[in-house]
């Protein structure tokens, strides 16, 4: 198979995923998203790493519209290990902010809290590296906290609201509930759970396993 | 403080908190353990890594009455990653058995069954390296299935049984729920929770904290 052909494929299998999740047999599915460790890129940061005017070479879409991984890797340097090739997802941001596991975490040898997206105030810094200089960040890397990304139809559906926290349940190997799960709603949002690799790995799921909404 | 004081005043911590656990407030708590990788050793492996009439030296004493952890460690190979320093359980069993989280199997680069210890059939091999020799074993490789110990006592007057499953909850910085918990009942135990790394970062547990039985 091509990568056009896999790529088309597993799309197929996403949107029929969706689909079946909305076709409301009464209960409250998406698709969960099992994030690898990865890093957003402010555009000066970008320009330090991969040189003045680089521009992010996008590689596939995410799920969530405007969203993409890139082409693009860099090197993550804590005080006790180095993870050589982290992702780089697109667009960039206001803000530099790397995202890994609490196992990652430990590798690093930082204590790193669990944020939401974006509130990186008194977070670690870390050292990266591109092919065309090195940066080093003062704050910004995160244990990103799992939540649900919903449209507001779907919301409504469902019947939760934008800063309300609900539970979550697995149907994986090892079956388990999160307990306290905070729901983002937006226009542009398509249905999906974000979690680590911590978390799927700990659940026994997989990228594009459906969870529920419980309640 | 000695290693003798630390030990002393874990130890203090954990009676501490069985006991809390014992008062019976009506709410059923355990503490948990939390593995990091580790290896059971034949005395056939043990020879092997370690040398003909080695015996393992006991470094401290683990909860489960009879078990502790050895000053021996072994190197793990895989076909993609490497770990090399994976201590070593005592006593000898009668199958080495290596127990590592879904993270770890990903960095081994092995498909890892989960299954309850000692249950290694159909698992998959690697190779162990230390310091008299290396061995690469037929199977063995497992995660290991999450589970609770219990004294006949506590199962009693906790109204659970030998076998059955329970749902666990942790409090945690990201609490959750386990939907599938095995339940193992001896007179020899003592109440604790076996979870892996995966599973206690994707809770935001430590060592030692209570867990519930809900139910």
């Amino acid at each position: 198979m091509t990568e056009d052909q896999i790529v088309s494929l597993i799309a197929g299998k996403v949107v029929a995923r969706i689909r079946a999740a909305a076709r409301g047999d009464g209960r409250k599915l998406l698709p969960v998203n099992i994030s690898a460790r990865h890093i957003h890129l402010s555009a000066g940061d970008v320009a330090a790493l991969f040189g003045q005017g680089h521009q992010l070479t996008k590689l596939k879409d995410l799920m969530q519209p405007g969203q993409f991984a890139c082409a693009e890797t860099v090197a993550v340097v804590g005080p006790k290990g180095r993870f050589s090739q982290v992702r780089v997802l697109g667009p960039v941001r206001g803000d530099t902010q790397v995202e890994v596991s609490v196992t990652d975490a430990r590798f690093l040898g930082l204590a790193i809290p669990i944020r939401m997206s974006g509130n990186i105030e008194g977070t670690p810094g870390i050292t990266l590296e591109g092919p065309a200089g090195r940066v080093t960040i003062p704050r910004g890397v995160i244990v990103a906290a799992r939540h649900i990304h919903l449209g507001a139809a779907d919301a409504e559906r469902f019947g939760v609201k934008h800063g309300q926290r609900v539970r979550i349940r697995t149907a994986g190997a090892r079956p388990l509930t999160f307990d306290d799960v905070l729901v983002r709603v937006s226009d542009q949002f398509i249905p999906e759970m974000h979690v680590d690799t911590d978390e799927g790995n700990a659940a026994g799921i997989r990228d594009g396993d459906l969870v529920e909404i419980l309640g």
